[in-house]
């Protein structure tokens, strides 16, 4: 397992609601592809959503945030955390 | 207080010794602002590095990074977080 954060690009005006359903939508069914996404935070004004996730690789994140009805726009591994 | 998140590009091969020590020159002056940097992760294949931390404002968390070294590229307020 390998940790990953991905950017969401678009989203201006996001609210915290939208940002709570959005999350839920993807934990609902991030086990099938094990994955566990761990935090969200956006920033409305510029429309940027960072998620902060751990596991088996880029795919399976980029997998559950589409059947969410949200694809990323990057993901990067981050082996590295301070 | 708010959090931010912060990115730093051009920072390919970065080594978790480096960005150990890169954390440490913010962490050691970051008082001095008010900012509290919280986690940094780091994608060293891309050379992306994304800091959260919580601080007064923008301003504050880039006047430390710029004493330490490096300058973030883009500083992000995030007031949302799940």
């Amino acid at each position: 397992m390998s940790k990953f954060m991905d950017v969401h690009r678009g989203m201006v005006g996001i609210t915290d609601q939208q940002l709570r359903e959005a999350h839920a939508a993807d934990t609902a069914i991030q086990d099938e592809e094990g994955v566990t996404f761990e935090h969200a935070w956006a920033d409305p004004d510029d429309g940027v959503v960072y998620c902060l996730s751990e596991a088996p690789n880029a795919d399976a994140v980029q997998r559950i945030h589409q059947r969410a009805g949200h694809p990323a726009d990057e993901i990067h591994p981050v082996p590295l955390t301070v």
